[in-house]
């Protein structure tokens, strides 16, 4: 049973959450290469839509995505991988998860607080 | 500070959580008119790709998404909305969660047990 690629001109959405905590911890997309990849290597690895390439999670950072286990929707279009996050943080702005403002009364909080410094992780660029 | 419907045609995806017990339920998307909708009306609310229009989840089931609150990612290109799911469950083919599928030594097996009849509600139509 194949996964669905055609929806989204050949992505599907994988919704990355803490295999521990629940935290949904990231959204990014997989073309069926990167999917295989991630099956095959244990590691989250995606197709990064700014950059036309596959993108290893954590490939520059060494915060990568340990995959645990792997699930699918009823119409196979999209995947939930629950995973051990190594390191402090997900997001490259510096949080836990890239999930870190709330809506609040129409306007966008941040409602997590950093759990790391991005730029001694990435030297300044995003 | 907008959210960023330009990525994919103008929908995001919409990642649903339980707000109690942290499971996945699904993934929609919602084009700028579903989001402000969800919003005003505190039910998710979706664009339905495959209808062309808008969907309101569980307008047919009585199975609503109550909107329990509402996170962005710092790309701002993706919502993950925690909800109240009224009704024994999400999933159109019966099932709690539409990620009712995992992967086990490279095939998908079901994980979950159903929790209705999905004719019962839908009769028969999915």
């Amino acid at each position: 049973m194949e996964l669905d690629f055609t929806k989204l001109d050949g992505l599907i959405p994988a919704v990355i959450q803490d295999a521990a905590s629940g935290r949904v911890l990231m959204v990014g997309f997989m073309n069926e290469e990167a999917w295989k990849v991630t099956v095959e290597t244990g590691f989250a690895t995606f197709y990064s839509r700014s950059r036309n390439k596959l993108w290893l999670k954590g490939e520059s950072s060494g915060h990568r995505l340990v995959v645990k286990s792997i699930e699918t929707d009823c119409d196979r279009d999209t995947v939930l991988v629950l995973v051990e996050a190594l390191g402090p943080g997900v997001c490259h702005n510096g949080y836990r998860s890239c999930f870190y403002r709330t809506l609040t009364n129409g306007e966008w909080s941040e409602s997590e607080k950093p759990t790391y410094d991005p730029k001694a992780i990435y030297g300044g660029k995003s």
